[in-house]
């Protein structure tokens, strides 16, 4: 039996993570792994409910540490239920988002310090990282295009937030893919999806997928 | 104008703060102070929704770690638009429960440190403490009592547990008053409501209220 890998894919919005989570869900399926394909926020029951709260908040919106702290507290429930689970059973996880969003989006975007966000992740689940971390970059122009074709019109408080918010959880994303170079692969997703699962393809070598 | 001061009412359920923490804000208001009365989890839009989630909830229930997340959280709210504001324009607030319930509940209750939970808490409030707190303390026997006649069989996930989780928070309630004697005064509740309001009262002349 091989044994279980967290894989976990970030990126703005728009960038194509879900698309491209399953797309290398149904490629670990082709090749006989066991895969649990899951999100955040939510993931469980428990998550779910928080996520709904974060992404309409009642009320006149969360200040960026209330936000931390619900998202700390979904990825506790999410890592206890559902990943840690099915790790020691020997599956692989693909999870669309985790740790990274929270670091890039409340603290690169929303000014809370990494060390703080990390303690938060230390003290709700230990601290768990993932084997291998996808990050898909793609530019500015073809997010906005992606994500008005998806939402027509709609946005959640998170996504519907200024640009320049967005443009320093890019810069805070690049940061950290650079800060932990083994953990992290940066995947451009400008061209087409098959074009971008390529790349992601390529990118599982790095931890034994593919290779004779 | 006298400056705004925040008062906290503490202990197990049944042991009648909420009925204290009324009697209190009426005598304030007799004495022409302005007074906001609220309680944890809850006292924001926001705050309200993540109780709402902690007392029932969604799946098979909270792990602590969880739960002293979401109070953290809820408490930020509560914090950043209630309390802060309120006793920034010069009001008195008295709130039923806040940071020591969650040192009982989920530190002496849950076994989380008391390190990390007043970590959660300087993030998400700033450290923030009342400059009192009145730790009202029944029998096991009385607070059983008057839980079965408010609750007439039902029970929230938390007022729920165990008698032992409930022993282990009544101790934690105790040890922080003996280790913080400047904030906390400890209250008999075991008589009338009435009899313990004088008491409550009394215990006011420490920070100023009642004196001549």
């Amino acid at each position: 039996m091989n044994p279980g890998r967290f894989i976990t894919f970030e990126g703005g919005e728009g960038v194509g993570k879900s698309t491209q989570a399953r797309l290398l869900a149904q490629a670990l399926e082709a090749h006989r792994y066991e895969v649990v394909i899951t999100r955040e926020p939510g993931g469980t029951k428990g998550a779910e409910a928080i996520r709904d709260l974060l992404l309409a908040a009642p009320g006149p919106g969360w200040n960026p540490r209330a936000e931390a702290l619900l998202f700390a507290a979904a990825r506790s429930d999410h890592v206890e239920r559902l990943i840690l689970p099915s790790l020691n059973a020997g599956k692989w996880v693909i999870s669309d988002r985790f740790i990274d969003s929270t670091r890039a989006y409340q603290g690169g975007g929303g000014g809370l310090w990494d060390k703080d966000i990390l303690a938060l992740h230390q003290l709700g689940s230990g601290g768990l990282l993932p084997d291998l971390t996808i990050l898909i970059e793609v530019s500015p122009a073809r997010a906005a295009e992606r994500i008005s074709l998806r939402d027509q019109g709609r946005s959640d408080s998170i996504a519907g937030r200024a640009a320049d918010y967005h443009a320093r959880v890019a810069a805070e994303f690049a940061r950290l893919a650079r800060q932990e170079p083994e953990r992290f692969v940066r995947v451009d997703g400008n061209a087409d999806a098959d074009e971008t699962h390529a790349k992601v393809m390529a990118a599982l070598t790095r931890i034994g997928v593919g290779q004779a």
